[in-house]
């Protein structure tokens, strides 16, 4: 890597974040690659088949492993997780990740997907009971960088951490794809079998998309936090399922455009 | 939304980045959905399509239009687009851009991708003579930033600019999606019959992840330059297919991954 810093020109070895790509499998047939920071990669598949509604708990997963994908050498490459849903759980329809949206829907329109998402989470997020004082909220960004191992290093990873309401950490996550983030935060629940995540804040290093919003849903989790600017539709979702949605969370500031009476204020 | 900095609160309208979700049908049939800021559709379809090695310009498609999808009052919600394909023109399989990736394997690896990738690619990005003058690719953060129109509202979205080899605009587009913004622009491109892209640089305001780096690889163009960082994957990639790669744009300087060659230092 040649390094240009004005006058200052220098060759030398960077560390950049990892990425490759991995496929989930139901049962021997492929459902959906993503690529990935390798790493966390049951968790990931635990968060990715709870999220799209495929799985509730723990208990839908009757085994999981990495299966023989290798390379040109004949090394195993880590990138393939198969999965063995437990009995009584249906497979869903495959292509399902970009299906999603259309399926529940003659069109496609914001509002179809936002039907399709109330009518999928099986959680009432919306009577979730938290209170959440602003002085919690706002050390949450500070909390996430700290805890953040790879980012120092590569400056490349986006962050998702899940936040006691009294902002004791519960899970740290990083990935090149800020979903992957998500999901992996989320599996590490799902895992241990704490879904819903109620009463807890979702914090995420970059922006609040409808896909996020959709993944805190679909987890019951309450509060989602943003370092940066929210999407239009994920503000629709949030008002609708009952998330309390904030964006631009840094320094002694925040902007909350959904469900603010959770937010304590002083 | 309520707005807190410090002690002041105030509640007030905010604008935030438009996300719809937009379908891609081919000669009806779906082939992919993608959560897209509204706006410059046909260039979207034309740079999706072409990214995935399904056209190879502008020829290619023998119509495009808005179908009929209607939200729950009846209005086209124009979120949909089928284009037909010009006779000769083969469908791919659906489910293309999930299976990209796994469909030229038997694993899944980065290796394979990158394989896949350099040899769906038609062009020889390796042979680009560009050569581009350090002040140039400085001044193109700033150029990228001064044409957002929506940023500066919102804070919400991704930019993605196409510049040619003396720092001139050629095309911007903005999306709540890197890749939809890199699509947009590329699709431009496309719809003008100007692929391969030689000579140019692409420029996108966050990270050069694996998929970006594809996509400019599939449109030709020699030199991507990212103002964060980029992934392992990314620069494999661009090493393999002969792109320019360079991250952390910004101010007087940059990192040069890869191809440094392209650069004139002083």
């Amino acid at each position: 890597m040649l390094r240009i810093r004005g006058q200052q020109r220098t060759t030398r070895p960077d560390a950049v974040a990892a990425e490759e790509p991995l496929e989930i499998r139901l049962n021997g047939t492929p459902l959906a690659v993503t690529m990935r920071t390798p790493g966390d990669d049951f968790d990931l598949v635990h968060g990715f088949l709870a999220t799209e509604g495929v799985i509730g708990g723990p208990g839908d997963v009757a085994g999981l492993r990495y299966c023989d994908s290798v390379d040109a050498e004949g090394r195993n490459t880590y990138n393939v997780v198969d999965v063995d849903l437990a009995a009584g759980v249906p497979v869903p329809d495959t292509g399902l990740e970009r299906n999603f949206y259309t399926s529940s829907s003659c069109g496609v329109c914001g509002k179809a997907s936002i039907d399709a998402i109330r009518t999928k989470t099986a959680f009432d997020i919306a009577a979730d009971a938290l209170r959440l004082p602003l002085e919690v909220l706002l050390v949450l960004p500070e909390r996430l960088r700290a805890e953040q191992q790879v980012f120092a290093k590569t400056g490349g990873l986006h962050a998702a951490g899940l936040f006691a309401a009294d902002g004791r950490l519960v899970a740290l996550r990083e990935d090149v794809g800020r979903h992957n983030a998500v999901d992996k935060v989320i599996g590490d629940g799902v895992r241990h079998g704490r879904l819903p995540l109620a009463g807890h804040v979702l914090m995420v290093s970059g922006r609040a998309s409808f896909e996020l919003t959709q993944k805190a849903a679909m987890a019951g989790i309450p509060v989602l936090a943003a370092v940066s600017a929210p999407s239009s539709l994920a503000v629709e979702l949030a008002r609708e399922v009952g998330i309390t949605l904030v964006g631009f969370l840094r320094g002694d500031g925040c902007n909350v455009y959904t469900h603010q009476e959770r937010l304590e204020l002083d």
